[in-house]
């Protein structure tokens, strides 16, 4: 049996346990939604603060060049490559996920003329899904999006498919696939493989260099912490730089911006993938939190990810067993950083724990969400929140209405 | 002969200039590069501050409904509205002018299937070239994308013609294009019409739903003060919303977003253009910008500036015939809110002048750009400013390399 003391010691032990410091937290509330929005750090409040304050206000337009502006799409993206395993100059920090993904999607049936089937998961998350749909009405030929049951991947793999697309950890069960193993598959069949690292980056160790991937994006407001809505981070492998054609071009990918030239020249590498001006206060949010990653190694993240999951399925099953359906894989190497509990009353369940200061949050029909971002999160953390999940569940308040009653939710 | 004391009368009986203490301006200098960059704005910065100290921080995952984070994009179009001409429900704020203009390009060839060219300005900003030609590439048809000279706008307007997208304002030249005749020829064709309103919006009068526009976008960092890189706005004329299809979804512009469903299905109005979760920092400092608009009609703007560009060509006239070729039109209803002046040795004169604390920029080959923004320029600056322009012309010291030399500009 797991005591409270148990876990005090566990994060008196831990290495990096003095990062929670690095972040504004409430007190008396354990945030357990950063899979969905990361909290503030000070050093994204401070770097916001110095845009503002020093870089736009007393430089203005000068700052473009003087304050580095232009560059932050790629020197952010340097900064961040490190966290999915990837090379300098592989990596741009900009837009959102979704117009990345239009950008690879575009680009990749672009590079697959012949073939003309696209793969994804039918529980991938539904802007994934959208986009695919959208990009593909526009190749210029007739293509069919296949969204399939996961397993059946290998089956549906042939000559036919252009380009593979998957969420690397699920958004709902928190399952994380097989990248190595699924890439190279993808890659046998002659398709090309997409990643999407929404749930991954800041969450498991990536290493898109070793497993190979072709193309990736993923978010940067959750586990990376940059702010509601912070801009998306893309990966384009080396070796399709100067090959893979953005198809949603703008004058700061090209070649020579400000030869205001009639054709379209891609600019050298990630920066042909630059659209339009950098949204430079969302990008300090992000360039701020990104600073805490300086003093962690993600192998210290995952393996403090792993034990705080671990305990947490581990004091659920304990304390409530049958009550819920852990829906995260118990395997290590299957589970991302978020922990997903069923139940049929999930939403009432959610609304109740929030009112008693666990923050998680529900997914559509039976989804209780807890992410553990190990930066803030501790151990001790995950014991208060199952004590206070076994106050709401043995005290039934979970059914209250106020608390059962459907809101509109995010 | 105007003096100094006359411009200080004008100021003095100036109904807008109070709305100056608004802005944060470096004392000493004159900042006449609002058609780039606006400046900070004490609303601005304040609102960032709450966004990310109280919202986000203390608010977390909730404040997506609690502080109305998910409705921003449509209450900022609301907001927004009125300096457009447009009505309540058809504006949005989001992503960045390019992604817009994509959206609008791709699902206008859509809705004018059975023609096949799209005529745009051969002066345009490249941005906008480069963009219509990716979308005309990727119409599902072959379409021509002719990038001809305005003036032969009504020749090459003919029963094939799509789509038109012009620039309101020329952003070398300053010179503003007839939106009614234009509009109304373009529709006498059965074509569409896109105007940018990058030069336009809160520096001149606009009137979409007068001038009958079908759709628009304009960027919210010039004359809207809205920080570098900041969200765009979009204009879909009521009578296509419902109609005009969204080419790049996302699951904010689902009819029920946390449904979660395979079918994308666009919500009502506006929502249906929103892709991805609002860059919420961001739209907080242009949220805050807006704020002064509140205190000013353009009615009040449009004739300041006007009063303010017509100073600046009579004085630099005046005090320097035959030294620069003005080239911004002379009459009201041709001038946007910046004057434009032809010099072989522009570039470091605009260098020059910087260093003199007059902030303008050059566009190559041979523009040296003036902005006037009327909530914040006096008639003392353009006194000032054309007193440091004869300063520099008269020494010479633009022909010094440090200033002739070029280095990347913005």
């Amino acid at each position: 049996m797991i005591l409270r003391d148990d876990c005090a010691a566990l994060d008196e032990a831990d290495e990096i346990s003095d990062l929670r410091a690095e972040f504004r937290l409430n007190s008396g509330e354990i945030y357990l939604d950063g899979n969905s929005l990361g909290p503030v750090t000070h050093a994204a409040s401070r770097r916001v603060n110095e845009v503002i304050n020093v870089e736009w206000a007393k430089g203005l337009v000068r700052s473009w060049n003087a304050a580095g502006w232009m560059a932050e799409p790629t020197t952010l993206g340097d900064r961040l490559a490190p966290l999915i395993g990837a090379q300098p100059g592989e990596v741009l920090v900009a837009d959102t996920l979704t117009f990345f993904l239009a950008k690879l999607i575009g680009g990749a049936l672009d590079l697959r003329a012949d073939r003309h089937v696209v793969l994804t998961d039918v529980a991938n998350f539904h802007s994934d899904i959208y986009i695919v749909e959208a990009m593909a009405r526009r190749a210029g030929r007739p293509m069919v999006v296949k969204a399939i049951d996961r397993s059946a991947l290998e089956k549906e793999l042939s000559d036919d498919v252009a380009l593979v697309m998957l969420t690397h950890v699920d958004f709902r069960t928190g399952e994380m696939l097989d990248m190595k193993g699924i890439t190279k598959q993808v890659h046998d069949a002659g398709a090309l493989m997409l990643w999407d690292f929404a749930h991954s980056a800041g969450a498991v160790e990536l290493d898109v260099t070793g497993c190979d991937v072709d193309f990736a994006a993923g978010c940067g407001y959750k586990y990376l912490n940059g702010g509601p809505g912070a801009p998306a981070f893309l990966y384009v492998r080396e070796r399709w730089q100067g090959v893979l054609e953005n198809p949603l071009p703008g004058w700061l990918g090209h070649a020579r911006p400000f030869n205001f030239e009639l054709t379209y020249e891609p600019a050298q590498g990630m920066q042909a993938f630059v659209t339009s001006s950098p949204s430079v206060i969302a990008l300090a949010a992000l360039g701020g939190a990104l600073e805490v990653w300086e003093h962690a190694t993600m192998a210290q993240v995952r393996a403090k990810s792993l034990a705080l999951t671990d305990m947490f399925i581990t004091l659920v099953e304990d304390r409530l067993p049958g009550v819920f359906e852990v829906v995260t894989p118990r395997e290590h190497h299957k589970r991302g950083s978020q922990v997903a509990l069923r139940h049929a009353e999930g939403y009432g369940i959610i609304q109740a724990l929030i009112e008693r200061g666990v923050i998680g949050d529900f997914r559509d029909p039976d989804i209780c969400r807890f992410g553990f971002a190990p930066l803030y999160v501790r151990y001790v953390d995950v014991y208060d929140a199952v004590e206070r999940i076994v106050e709401v569940m043995t005290s039934e308040m979970y059914r209250d209405e106020r608390f059962s009653q459907r809101k509109p939710v995010t």
